[in-house]
């Protein structure tokens, strides 16, 4: 059956997804960096943006298997790039190069209109100015029956939890200590939208945990 | 060196330290109970509760640290009993028995005076009724140089986490998700309050934590 999944998601102990204040330089916001470095060594991230091993074990099972290719993928516009407000020029074309890590149609819910950016690799950037439900529609006619993953930021995942259309989570508790910026959880009732947690697995270095909607 | 510190507090995937609605059965709240699913099993508590052997590892390890004797203990009103606003009587003697598990002088936060209690084994609750500060100055003297526990609920810990006069906390992740409750970090601003976390231990079933105040 056909999921809409979030992967390899990190928080803070404190809940957050995200530090404050965005920025070319900081594209996680504030400290935000700190949140994903279980990730950085493990040999899914290395042979990815090095092309050499890194660590093998469950932190890189978990990269791995959240990193598989999806069906469709949707994201915020602040995950797609620093720029806010109307695009001054076609020059932005994401934080991942010429040949991003999706590999399929990815959604961006925005509200400046925008032509589609067909990169290499089979991604293609395609701009939703309609709404989250819009997207979500579109993602799942593209995504021929695969998996649709809510790749973020913070914003766009609260969005869609906050209806109950996420099926699952796979959420990565790390050591980090954020102190502000932008909370995953606050204020959003998982267990009245019906969400579980179903499994725990440490790593030693973080908890990764899945929490599913009951069906 | 004297510690104010904070041990064996759960916390759930969501932050929360505690459920909605305490009750005379139900004193953590709404799933409350789901937090210390981890404890229960252990050898410490085992032994404690029910004169039986528990689980050995490290939760036990945890757990059994964070009940050695502390110098004084502090709580907030509703960690010790159900009743809120005047006394009725002096019937409620806490939720642990005639020979609760503090064996220490406990300092009580409330608004309402009443005489100290003493109980068996060296525990004598004190209501302190002028604030966090003249709870802890009185907890300082009473513990002659040991360490000072702030045992809950999770509003006095925010309190004196809020001045960062905690100096040591040993937070447990769980696996618990309480939609709703006590959240124990919202709204504080952990780094600018000069906290960090210097230990990671995963279990298998949660994750513990040490957090420090820079010195």
């Amino acid at each position: 059956m056909q999921k809409i999944r979030v992967d390899n998601f990190s928080i803070s102990i404190d809940g957050f997804g995200a530090g404050q204040a965005q920025t070319l330089d900081n594209p996680i916001g504030r400290n935000g960096m700190d949140l994903h470095q279980w990730f950085f060594p493990t040999d899914t991230f290395q042979q990815m943006v090095a092309g050499r091993p890194g660590e093998k074990g469950i932190d890189n099972d978990f990269a791995s298997k959240g990193l598989e290719k999806a069906g469709a993928c949707i994201m915020g516009r602040n995950m797609f790039g620093p720029v806010r407000g109307d695009w001054p020029d076609d020059k932005w074309r994401g934080w991942w190069g010429e040949n991003p890590p999706f590999h399929c149609p990815v959604f961006v819910l925005t509200n400046h209109a925008r032509a589609p950016i067909e990169m290499e690799g089979g991604t293609t950037f395609h701009f939703v100015t309609d709404g989250i439900h819009a997207a979500l529609d579109r993602a799942k006619q593209a995504a021929n029956g695969r998996d649709i993953r809510v790749c973020g930021g913070v914003s766009t995942i609260r969005q869609y939890l906050k209806e109950a259309l996420i099926d699952q989570m796979h959420i990565v508790i790390t050591s980090a200590i954020l102190g502000t910026g932008e909370h995953l959880f606050n204020g959003i009732d998982l267990l009245k939208l019906g969400y579980k947690c179903v499994q725990v697995t440490p790593s030693g270095k973080v908890m990764h945990t899945i929490i599913v909607k009951d069906q």
